[in-house]
């Protein structure tokens, strides 16, 4: 028989990882409108400050950059065009699994462009892995691999890493 | 050092921001196959019901509605004719920021319709700024903005939102 | 006044039913790795583990398949060949509806391909209804209903489920 200290502890050790799977989310969503309003260096930094000070990106057919300068620079020129033509990151459902401080999140991102007066076309499918870390309370990407869904057996080996985030002792099983 | 008293108060108070944070994506969840089963008046104003009674729907490109009644109205004629085409609300990932009995939410949205016999196209990729109020227990739309992402500086600012909405002493942080 | 024993009660029962929430959407967040790496029948066997032993999984247009390795033979030939090109199951935000040890999920895919060298197109763009059941601890998919959104009264039939999962006493109202 539990006693009332036992369930308090248990309640709020399962109240603050929701609580992380919230914030964890919260982080991936904002990327989006963050990314997609980057049309000059002042506010690809403000999204850069979603890493933590030497994060990496390693874009796909791109770029790998790390540290939050070189992940704000990446975005100079083709990116901020497009953000004045129309460009939006759509995220899919994020698989989440956490470890204390860390965590790793798999989601698909779509990047939409229109395509002419009428439609839009869908520009970068792409997987993510997202390798985070909370630090001063705050959870920041450390590492963020984004691969186009060309079928490369490269990407389909990091996306094979659901196998372990779902099957082991899993944070919400 | 906390009391029992003290803890509880906390949890249940954690615990209710979590379940809001669950009743707003839900609605938003809701919002996808109640429009893309309003196919009559009756339908249109059901899905109507997820707005306050003076709730507005600002459509980019196609009108600004106030009132459960106009955005019933609204849907009839091209977008019953879409629902018997085949026509799919996808909603994105929703970043969510909740105030008490208010909330603001951000996400995309992309409406997927057939191209014929054996693909979709995306026709409206759009953002969306749920401005949300708890009204009897219920959280409900007070004002819905939707807009293309075609470039344009007024949608820009309205996703630039997140700045504070993101930065500011957060629901969840 | 409610007791200290009666507010922890009610807290161990809402943080439980969160805790289902949270399940709920891995399961659904997990299929996309699992079938988009699925290019094997090892590996679509892995994903048929998402069902129930007898799981039925109705694929519009496709087949209607009972039991798992049913399930897993599915995925041979046209899938797993669609694998190496480059598949991506993206998932929409589902709307859930939990009663105890079952639950009802509806959310929106859109299965994307690669259009040559540039672009993506969206493939099938489809409704699931997914029936859910706790065994063993575990959310498994009972039966799972999928249908192209091509303006079928049968599809549009399913997605007005929402209507009573929305209106009624629902888990999280």
């Amino acid at each position: 028989m539990e006693t009332i200290e036992q369930r308090l502890d248990r309640l709020e050790r399962e109240v603050a990882l929701q609580r992380d799977e919230i914030q964890i989310r919260q982080l991936i969503a904002s990327y989006s409108p963050k990314v997609d309003t980057s049309d000059r260096l002042e506010r690809s930094r403000l999204l850069a400050e979603l890493w933590t000070e030497d994060g990496v990106y390693d874009i796909g057919g791109i770029a790998r950059v790390e540290g939050r300068e070189a992940i704000a620079q990446v975005f100079v020129g083709m990116h901020f065009e497009q953000v004045r033509e129309g460009v939006c990151h759509v995220m899919g459902l994020p698989f989440i699994r956490i470890d204390g401080d860390t965590a790793l999140a798999l989601n698909y991102s779509v990047v939409m462009r229109p395509d002419g007066a009428e439609r839009f076309f869908p520009w970068r499918v792409s997987m993510n892995r997202w390798d985070l870390v909370r630090q001063g309370g705050k959870w920041l990407i450390r590492h963020r691999l984004n691969r186009l869904m060309t079928g490369e057996e490269e990407t389909r080996a990091a996306l094979r890493d659901i196998d372990a985030m779902a099957a082991s002792a899993d944070s919400f099983d």
